[in-house]
């Protein structure tokens, strides 16, 4: 049964089947499979891991009918169709142009990579190669974000001049050797964690004219939390948070001349939005939804049987604009990863 | 019968009397003449204003025995124990300085001055004359203000690390010659609406070591919205926002290493306060309040009667540093005022 109001786009469940292998059996990837073949078209039909016991433990766990000790092996594999990159960011640029390399459509975590400079290369790559690739920034197709672009799009909320978003997780306990703290592995508070709210903040108001930040570091000589500021000329403004230190209200509003939109708890995963009017009383709605991976990986599906190299509406350069921004957040910042 | 609960601080009623005199007759001063006589132990005893028939209006309106032509008439009445400025930030320190002069203590408006270079002065002449002083950052004195400091400082959630704070009202509708659009009376939003975001993160955290700010422009030529980011060395950072052109949701919240404290709705009146610990259920309190400006006008009660200068609790200190940081976000917007 659909777990889905028609409301707010698609049904994931009406998109063309599409067989999925997923790279790297981490904690997302877990998310991934429990959500796509649940509240989807889609099938998880193998995974693929650097230890083929890792990959056995997480196909029996998923009941995914094949394993794979190398990603060679998973992308190679006649039955996936699409693959699902969901290793470290520090990965992704290699790992994708795998499955590009073999002329199969790619849905790679975000953040997309490490930097701007390495999204260019793989973007080229995908456009060379002709194929689809796609940021898994899942909650830009979720129905609630759906609900928020036709709200904004009827003028209920008049001219949007203030965003407020932040993410902020209690990850203070992790050891010094965890990808998020980790410089060799692309750790740090904005690439896991801001990417959020600042993807979120571009897909209302675009990219911005103005970027600063100000952060605090971890030991380990990552963003542990950044604060940021954008603004679009001089018609808006967004104040952006990110935190490796604590988990924050992780609400967004977004504020217009004639009222404002609240997402909470949790803006960038399935929720409630509240439509706060200038005068009259506020209203809620709190789109059914499945899974939440369901949706991304049903836009990839409908992508690729329509023949398209990327999503019209979370498109390349979104994703670029948004990875040149957290560059400048992490160049204010004095956050330089190896080999950058 | 007062409104009070007397687990968060001393009851205004039960402050020593003080006899007020208001120094010009706007809105603000509307709700200190309601508040004080209604819900403490302070009296208005008179209201001055440039326009007799206006002084004498408010008078009416707000049963005061006396009304006054001249803010020199005002100042020198002999039942006046103390005055409260409420004229436009552009002419409080020449206000100020009346009542100073006469030796009466004097509760200002916030923003206290148009900058900390006035406010110097300011604060140099209450000292030369032995006069109290005290800027009427009403919020800080409310009840749900000192439930959270008791809350932070008992460690319950731990140390702050994140804050984020933000104070919008839809103004936009207001003609040009307006003072909050007109920078001959110190218009613009951060002395305005801003005050208090800065003021409420300075009282949890202190004078921050770094400032950016962005901001959009009214074309009058002052600032009307603008986005602020404050660092605490490598411990805290602060998100701040004002704008006059819409309701933003201004709610405050202050996240720490085992939890976070959520103020709204607008957390700078009174209002509930709820704790979020990182494991357990969420904790709401709503103080009773009469209503809200006695606690300031208590405290100036109890300073007087105890003979200090300035405020324990709210210090020329911290008004000099919130003027700083508002110099320092003007200065980065290049909000001049006449003069300066």
């Amino acid at each position: 049964m659909t777990i889905h109001d028609p409301a707010y786009g698609p049904d994931p469940a009406d998109a063309p089947p599409l067989r999925w292998g997923i790279l790297a059996a981490g904690g997302i990837a877990a998310k991934f499979a429990a959500d796509v073949p649940a509240h989807s078209s889609g099938t998880v039909v193998a995974v693929g891991s650097r230890s083929l016991e890792r990959a056995q433990a997480f196909a029996s766990t998923h009941q995914i009918p094949t394993a794979h000790g190398s990603y060679a092996d998973l992308v190679a594999d006649e039955q996936v169709e699409a693959v699902y990159v969901a290793s470290p960011h520090s990965e992704h640029l290699e790992h994708a142009l795998l499955a590009i390399e073999v002329g199969k459509p790619v849905l790679i975590e975000k953040s997309l990579t490490r930097n701007a400079a390495e999204a260019r290369e793989l973007f080229a790559a995908a456009k060379a190669r002709g194929v689809f690739v796609m940021e898994a920034m899942w909650s830009r197709f979720l129905p609630h974000m759906v609900a928020m672009r036709q709200i904004i799009a009827s003028g209920e909320i008049g001219e949007v001049h203030m965003l407020t978003a932040e993410h902020g997780q209690g990850l203070d306990h992790l050891e010094d050797e965890h990808r998020l703290k980790n410089p060799d592995l692309a750790g740090g508070a904005v690439l896991d964690l801001g990417v959020y709210p600042i993807s979120f903040t571009q897909a209302v108001l675009g990219a911005p004219d103005q970027i600063t930040a100000v952060g605090t570091m971890t030991t380990t000589g990552v963003d542990e939390s950044e604060a940021i500021t954008l603004r679009y000329g001089n018609r808006a403004l967004a104040l952006l948070g990110a935190s490796l230190k604590g988990a924050t209200r992780n609400a967004a509003t977004i504020t217009g001349t004639k009222g404002r939109i609240e997402i909470e708890p949790t803006f960038y995963a399935p929720t409630t939005l509240t439509v706060v009017p200038r005068e009259g009383e506020p209203r809620s709605i709190t789109p059914a939804v499945g899974g939440g991976f369901e949706y991304q990986a049903a836009e990839v599906a409908r992508c690729v049987a329509e023949g398209h190299l990327e999503s019209d509406l979370h498109t390349w350069a979104h994703t670029l604009a948004v990875m040149e921004t957290m560059d400048e957040v992490r160049r204010q910042l004095g956050v330089v990863l190896p080999g950058e």
